[in-house]
């Protein structure tokens, strides 16, 4: 059991943080709204997710002007983009094992 | 995005939780002793998250005495395994669409 559940990264167990970086492997930039929306999250858990995945070295945030206006963008990084994918392969396992 | 979430019960998000109720559904009882060896947990840790499958009403805890020492079991409620399993199928088809 032990073996199964190692390779299951902390930082994927949330459900926002999987659907965050799911967001970020098909799109190379997201903004902030856009996460907003398709996850259906307030301003202040989405940003506290955000921080923590930016904390990890999981995601990179970039600030900047456009017209006048302020954009939020984000995107995987490479130990990100391989975190992730371990992350779904140890689950792939462990559902295996669960219901064979 | 939000759809694919939904389904994820988060009283399963923890890896603890993952690892309790998959042994509880391969096993009809499994004591406190034997939880805490296969997943390698801390007496607090895993009794903090025994206690919050137990108020959810996913497992049910039988305390006995055998040849005088007590002796405390966990077993999965009807409802507890239908949780789990809507979870299960919830994160396949999470994975599913992630790595398509």
């Amino acid at each position: 059991m032990k073996e199964f559940l190692e390779d299951i990264n902390k930082a994927f167990e949330s459900k926002v943080r999987l659907g965050i970086m799911s967001m970020l492997m098909v799109n190379n930039e997201v903004d902030f709204n856009t996460f907003k929306e398709m996850l259906g999250l307030t301003d202040g858990n989405l940003a506290s997710h955000l921080k923590t995945l930016e904390g990890l070295g999981y995601i990179e945030v970039k600030k900047e002007f456009i017209e006048r206006k302020p954009r939020t963008t984000y995107s995987r990084t490479c130990e990100g983009e391989q975190a992730f994918k371990e992350h779904l392969q140890a689950l792939e396992a462990f559902i295996k094992q669960a219901t064979d």
